[in-house]
């Protein structure tokens, strides 16, 4: 006998909607939205890209972006991944990008960071990091479309404060396709 | 025998830090923040604000706001919230605050909304539900200190766009108090 955690879809008393719940135990998984924190890091006039290590988009460029964990605020889990990812430290400053992407229930949040020193180095999530001035940026090979978005609102922001951040374009909201193994959307052509 | 669910707290392989497991099936659950959704909603010169039905906070005043669920928007939370509680409809059209609360692990979008025509209704979670003007609202019996934040800032910011959204104010980040049953931070004197 192998027990697999909650497995019956069913709507709980006092819910208004489905939830995995565990028959044996009454055990509710509360599925919610993931929050998913990173940065557009700069030195001088270069940017901080990660090239992947792991699944899903091996291989492809990104600022450094992960999950939020608990206990932390949005700018705490941005400066965390960009230290974890690209060994890099950096002071967050304005809020570039805010993402919803409900096909696979995440919230992206870009930061912008500004790199307190140019020291960096590969995590263990990435193949290798590099800073990058804009024309040397891999275009071709960024991991996801959020990347050029988030790179693209940054110069556009440049030396500027108090906007808004920027979501997603409404062309790809109609358009989405989505890789249900990825924590964010694939590179549209 | 009565099984409770995941109730171990070790490091999985391959993670990085502890999460809930179940010893008998493996289940790995992983917890992250939860984001909460809701609107300042205005028609005209007034105010929408619900009074709370439901623990915590009961009777006590706040814009509609609640969990995001799977696979909508932040836009379009914010805007099921809006119906669900108060029985009214808005467009949303700028972010007005941005609250991470690292303390009980939530992060708290706030949106501008306007309302598309006068009608509204308590909701099943509303005692009562009230169109305020800026002098008539209750503010001596607001449910959180966010509520204030956000109709201070939607009041600063009205008639303008593209601005930056608000964060909690670092008075309060350093002498936050929390009510663990609480899905936000209580009111400070």
């Amino acid at each position: 006998m192998q027990f697999q955690g909650p497995t019956s879809r069913l709507v709980p008393e006092g819910d208004d909607r489905e939830r995995l719940v565990c028959r044996d135990c009454g055990f509710v998984l509360y599925e919610n939205p993931k929050v998913i924190v990173g940065a557009v890091c700069t030195w001088e006039d270069r940017y901080l890209l990660c090239r992947r290590a792991i699944a899903p988009r091996i291989g492809f460029w990104t600022m450094p972006v992960g999950y939020m964990e608990l206990h932390e605020t949005t700018e705490q889990g941005a400066i965390r991944e960009v230290w974890e990812e690209a060994r890099a430290t950096i002071e967050v400053d304005a809020l570039l990008g805010l993402y919803a992407i409900p096909e696979i229930s995440q919230v992206h949040m870009i930061y912008r960071g500004r790199m307190t020193n140019p020291d960096f180095a590969a995590g263990p999530e990435s193949l290798e990091v590099g800073l990058f001035t804009w024309d040397e940026i891999p275009w071709d090979e960024l991991a996801y479309p959020n990347v050029r978005w988030s790179l693209e609102y940054e110069r556009e922001m440049k030396g500027r404060s108090g906007f808004a951040p920027r979501g997603r374009p409404e062309r790809h909201a109609a358009t989405q396709k989505v890789d249900k193994d990825s924590p964010a959307v694939l590179i549209q052509p």
